[in-house]
């Protein structure tokens, strides 16, 4: 079969000829329906190196955002009806700890000495025809579309995990919800802010349609500028924002982000640019928390596919069939997409 | 002044002359906006004894849902300016018991010998020109609305805490809520769902007109019958709801809550109809709770006012001027109302 | 291998020869160290009849609560070493629902349509020389003694499950417990109690020796009678408990602790004696709730493991040997057991 | 009477002849039984100059950890005896906003134009024979020795806030917390820890006594050092501390604190040395919280309380008397007290 992989490090994938996989004991084969393209593969490829931390071991396919219909069950496998469409969640733990236990493979303790770290990381991923996955991972998606479904398996379920840990200071009314970068993320957490709760929803990116897009989808839009905090205070009455999420990461996201925040609220760095911040008792708002946060769990993916079927969130997708799927990367890389690129291998 | 006021018990109130009140020390003196007449009065003049449990020594001033504009402070109170509009907490406790330290003077520890319950509750309340408040008990309406508003400060704040105990059983995707009874408490109750979780709200009543109200504000409805809780299932795909409100509280509601329930959910029952239920280990859903609920705090209040100030909440009243107040309640007790009765001492 | 067999219902077990078994994919083989004995082993064998509800199908090798050595791992298997000692998990429920992606397979969504219910469940158990398992339901011991460890898989953690769910109301200072039921689970109820909170706990039963053992587990005991709930209410100082746990769950001990309650209190039904209560929004403590609970979850297996390996619980056991084991069923039955009777297939 | 005045800014206090206070309407005159001396006096009278951020305009009584016995009571107030011991709740915050109302006068929303912070904070404190305070302050000793009691009402209201929002992290077996300084606050941190949690409680500072102080009561000790953090993490098995209390507040304190986490673990920082820390998303173990806390609320202060009086928590105090208070600050600067310095203006 026909997929992109992941040759070599600091080496653009190639589309070339691969068996097509067999489902292993505990395992479903799916034909894939969609698979998006999301920025940390470029770092797979292009940034890290043999050793890096989170580097994966070449070769294997790309793709770690996939949704699929059943084509096969591997043994021991029941439950699961040929041509049903699902979600994948992509991280793969030991299986055997308590993070995992729980479904949250992400915290697996044993991350260090996993031969992977998930599907399209380290193993082969939904760049493909068709990819095999464990059944634990699989959340149905019914009779909603699978093709613009795929990336809510990363930047739906990022976003929502970091929501949902917030929601106990979004919880009531007179709440305010803060979120820096408005990409694919941020925009699908602005969507998932507007559905889970009553909170104002103050949006900010340096790009006007982005913001549009947010005001569209409910929030309240502040440019950025030297004024910015100052006039986020003053939608908040002068308390500050309950939650803050950072899609960016980079040092002024964060002090933005930080001086935004009320008393006892929670802001979440979610973007990994890697910039930091100089903590001072004397300058948090008491028992403000600052925290970051790293993807999600099976149970919550299960929760986003909920919003979605119901239409309460919608990924703008952009669609590459797989023998284009390279320009995915290409147009990623050079910042041409305007949605989530998703390589569709079956066209109808 | 004019007055409502309740004189013996047994008795229907009587419109009468009383002297203006003047603030004691930490009470702020209201001009009265609005004076929300509420179904708990008719069970104080007319169905409580003297010795009732919850009866209140007669004769006051009725009227326990007040809003109004500062006229006066008493000693030692700071911080309020002339003609300001605000909502009033109704419940007084005893002010040294720590569920009265956290503005929960509901549930007040020492309630059996405070000489009062509150505000139209054994104290003169505010069905009259003028009523004067602990300074404590007030919430700034800005410039919303203070006549629509008064009825918040018991139908508005009673689901408001009731559901606000429930949002952890109603937090992320693929929720349900159930509210039974659509009467003013109900209708705000599919309100306050809607504002603040992304639950789907499956509503109930007899009166189609109320279901038609409900589903206006968001909700799917189902009507009573045999196969009532069969259809709740059936919308929430079988497992039941996360939540279920009963605002009326008769056996036959309580038990169609409870068949509805999913596994861990909340059914909290919120209706004084006195209905009981026989509990079972066999029958409960594993880890569903059942439980009651009172009125709530004086920041929940504030968070209610937030809710409506925003526009995300709006009780639908019905005025009336003080010379007709007592049609407040010959009205409720024929069952002759459609919104919540407001008594408005001062029109425009 | 020679193995406690369940062959008919109605019919109490056999110890026969059956075949050792082979650990399929994803697959642990143990040795036994123990297998607890439960009351429940008795409802599979004398109670139920086909087609009751929880009745597994014969024939099957008994044993839900069990300990062992690593002997051998099935295909897929890693990270596991020959010799080392771990806890069973019972439950194993579909693998695909959102209930067992988060380790709670007693909640499985598809629980009606699985083969069985878990290990000695429907499922070849531990009263047997070895035993194959999931290695997802293995919990590490260490060096702790497996022998004693045996029945925390069960005893231990229905406890340990329902007192997490309650430790919100058990948080700080002056809280109140109430342990009714002081078998088994109850004395390891009042242990896990002692270790995880601060709350004064109270604990009842109708034995004498059984009081004496919590009373040096920390626990002030209250005997039954008709003052019973009356002295409880004294030792909280009047207000109730914060939270009980019947592990009777008979009619009079669900009375017993919904009167001893506290406003706000959590009243948990362990003992599925099947009593009933009837419920009233007049006489229920306001928010006080009222639930059952069922087993417990994976991750909550790992920390009760980390309390007993702490030295912070201690189960007390009666051993047997394979051969014998058939004895612990029958001084079961006829009440004769002082701690929960654990087969030892393996002497040293 | 006789008090200690702070007259001046950097200027050391005096004893000296006031006016007996009288209670004003919703006070309660106590007579002092102890009034603890507090670091953050000295900070008062020696470090602030007018305007400083904290700083209370003089003159007025020190004394912010006060207990005292029922002298007379104001006008409205019921409910007290005369005789009854009391412990007194510092902070005092405008009575009208929503964190007033939960007793959280802390985070009071008009603390900028409050006339003072508190009891001894501005106004007249317990450095006396007599204070008048709200009445609402004041929370029941019962028959417990109110002398050693006066430091709860800070150096252990403090410590109980920030453990008691950390509880969450600290539910169940197998968790860890670190108190880093054990000073009078970071001792009854450890009380605190031991009497609530279930947790292993590793405890550092400099002096050895101190750490032996909490050995005793049932913390493990770990010295400062360059492999301090390996040490705590080794004791963890490798995974962290899921909570850390900081009181001492200095750079090399946060980040040892900050290095110790484990995943979702919450760092609070208690002490006011004002270090700082450059987080990082790379550097923070996922979901890791940082934060700070300041005091308390009047029900937590009723929770210290009720651990006091159950034998839970025992200050270490040493008595000074009223002529001789002011060596209370002069020990406390020289380094010289050994526990908390209480001034006792009526011996028996």
């Amino acid at each position: 079969m026909r997929a992109i992989v992941f040759e070599n490090f600091k080496t653009f994938p190639s589309l070339k000829d691969v068996d097509k996989p067999t489902p292993g004991p505990g395992e479903v084969l799916l034909k894939v329906a969609g698979a998006g393209a999301c920025h940390s593969d470029v770092a797979i490829y292009d940034t890290f190196e043999e050793g890096s931390p989170g580097a994966q071991k070449p070769p294997f396919v790309l793709g770690h955002e996939n949704s699929g219909w059943v084509e096969e069950v591997g043994e021991g496998v029941e439950g699961f009806t040929k041509g049903d469409a699902y979600l994948v969640y992509g991280p793969i733990g030991c299986q055997r700890c308590r993070a995992c236990s729980r479904g949250q493979d992400t915290y697996c303790e044993n991350a260090a000495t996993n031969p992977y770290m998930g599907i399209g990381l380290g193993r082969d991923g939904g760049m493909a025809e068709y990819v095999s996955v464990p059944a634990r991972n699989l959340v149905p998606l019914g009779d909603a579309d699978p093709i613009a479904a795929a990336p809510l398996s990363d930047a739906g379920l990022t976003p929502y995990h970091a929501i949902k840990l917030a929601l106990p200071q979004l919880a009531g009314g007179g709440k305010y919800a803060l979120v820096i970068g408005l990409g694919g993320l941020g925009q699908l957490g602005v969507q998932i802010l507007t559905a889970l709760t009553g909170a104002t929803i103050i949006a900010t990116d340096m790009k006007e349609d982005a913001m549009a897009t947010a005001e569209a989808a409910g929030a309240i839009t502040v440019p950025g500028g030297p004024d910015q905090v100052e006039q986020i205070r003053e939608i908040t009455g002068g308390k500050g924002v309950d939650a803050a999420f950072d899609f960016v990461g980079v040092s002024g996201t964060i002090d933005a982000a930080m001086r935004s925040m009320a008393l006892q609220g929670r802001c979440t760095i979610v973007g990994i640019a890697g910039g930091t911040f100089e903590w001072s008792f004397f300058t948090n708002p008491y028992e403000a928390t600052l925290t970051n946060t790293y993807w999600g769990t099976i149970e919550e993916l299960h929760e986003v596919v909920d919003l979605y079927r119901a239409g309460q969130i919608e990924p703008e997708v952009e669609r590459f069939s797989l023998e284009n799927g390279l320009d995915a990367y290409r147009k990623m890389e050079a910042g041409e997409l305007t949605g989530r690129a998703v390589v569709v291998p079956h066209e109808a």
